[in-house]
């Protein structure tokens, strides 16, 4: 390990460019429009450039890891094209969603194509067979955890626990599925795959849980998408879930559900967390998460520089405010 | 080889075995209602079945041959319950579809878990690297067929050759995938295995122009369906494709297309069909793709004995008239 590990800004740069240029081969002329609608659309690229950092952090160049890079965002982006059908939502990122700029249809089958591309992908590895290992468990852990969220929508209350299992599921496996996939690329011991694999799975529940907050606590000049737009939905968020636990009387929660005035449901909601203390409560639970992420990190067997990459990225992950 | 080949019945009942009792061993709980709801319906399994034919007509005992079997037969049910949501069919072999019966949203999903776990089973196999070399460019040629299909829906005229390039991705190559996969399994040579391969895409292109003939000139009785569903859809058919090249003035076939009553439809298709003799042009067709067929397995270097059970299935499969 003499040589400089690259930057996240570098990692992206390289990313995008095996992404858009190479990772693509072999797939349908007929579904690549609609398919690139969501490639392209700009984007953070967290899973890949995790992916590949945990690859430097272990001592194997990012190039190496570029085509398991792709097969992570690939079918990172499928499920965003399938979820976006079910969510009946026009726009992401203030771009227009596959299915609608190409209709359902086209976007049901570019969703399949992009899910073969990824493992096509995860198939030019040069280690493979241990990916797919990683790869295959986590991509039905995250369909899984995707038919809960479907599920939550029907359900009056959610547990605590049920929520947790949810996010585990829909988002945070696929963070420790990225870093463990890169440190295997960079040869880790098992015990180190395991530990990092750990501080993903916190890192990603410190993630969610800090979206949910950010969307009703968040600063409007600074998060970026208006304040409260959980609230409207009715959606069943760490913050909600955590006052169904704790208020004396259910009813309370279920007459702001069908408060029809927008800006006084989101007030009244507001109220009564801060009377429940949620904010205090959903900080401490964040944070803990955070804790236990780079926990793990610091017990992993390589040396505070090679780390660093790792914990940058960690860092920059929790504590946006984006 | 000395063992006797097992028949169709004897291959398909172990196969079905393996697929109820083990072939969704890692399946998501939360999904797996809806995915038998289509696994369980009553079916040929005529790729599956394929595939353990050709291993065993290479020596190798068809148990080896379940996992791939499986992969091919849940990616197959996979298309099916994305199709029945594009084509929005609430019966198939009159049982509820999936989404007909789980709602769209679950049937995307099952569907996009099956498309897991059919990569899933293929990764189980002894030769896995050499079957998802085959496999992963099938699937994709797949998903690229079912897009034109759904283009053609919208086009006024389709060529006759868009039409063959069409059925010959969305159809043929998955049958002659079987074959070549099962054959692989099977240790034959790479000559042989791209005879198999090509026995298997005529076969297919045999069968899905005598499934379009059938549908209008079949003999109700026997054919189980109604005579004239493709004509009352429009839909662009072996026949309706090759009527187009062949009329004088195609006004005369859109002004069909217009006509309300259903039995009026039907008649005046049929006679414009025996017009132009498209009956005997595509008796003439499917008999020429059964004969590529055949002779392509006649050249593979195993003899007649071990080539037994993959020609009586390519007779039971063309020469069937349901």
């Amino acid at each position: 390990m003499n040589t400089k590990q690259k930057t996240a800004e570098e990692l992206k740069i390289s990313f995008e460019e095996y992404l858009f240029e190479k990772a693509f081969e072999g797939f349908p002329d007929i579904l690549l429009e609609p398919a690139m609608q969501i490639i392209k659309t700009k984007a953070k690229r967290l899973r890949p450039v995790l992916l590949m950092s945990a690859s430097e952090a272990f001592g194997t160049p990012s190039n190496e890891a570029l085509s398991a890079a792709a097969a992570i965002e690939i079918y990172h982006n499928f499920t965003l094209v399938h979820d976006d059908i079910i969510d009946k939502a026009d726009l992401r990122r203030n771009v227009k969603t596959v299915h609608h700029k190409f209709g359902i249809n086209k976007a049901i089958l570019t969703g399949d194509a992009m899910l073969m591309q990824a493992y096509n992908q995860l198939s030019l590895s040069r280690v493979h067979e241990k990916l797919l290992f990683v790869f295959k468990k986590t991509a039905m852990e995250v369909i899984e955890g995707e038919q809960f969220d479907v599920d939550f929508e029907d359900m009056e209350e959610v547990s605590l626990q049920e929520y947790m299992k949810m996010i585990r599921l829909k988002t945070s496996v696929l963070l420790a599925a990225a870093l463990q996939m890169g440190s295997i690329i960079g040869g880790a011991s098992e015990t180190d795959q395991e530990k990092i694999y750990q501080f993903g799975v916190n890192l990603g529940l410190a993630f969610q849980i800090k979206d949910d907050y950010l969307d009703t606590f968040g600063d409007q000049n600074t998060f970026g998408k208006k304040i409260g737009g959980d609230i409207l939905q009715n959606k069943k968020t760490y913050l909600l879930c955590r006052a169904m636990e704790k208020v004396e009387d259910k009813e309370k929660i279920r007459s702001i559900f069908n408060e029809i005035d927008h800006s006084t449901k989101i007030s009244r909601m507001i109220n009564l967390f801060n009377r429940l203390n949620i904010s205090n409560d959903t900080e401490k639970e964040m944070e803990m998460y955070y804790r236990y992420a780079l926990d793990f990190l610091e017990s992993v067997s390589i040396n505070k520089e090679q780390k660093a990459g790792l914990s940058n990225l960690a860092e920059e992950i929790y504590l946006r405010s984006f």
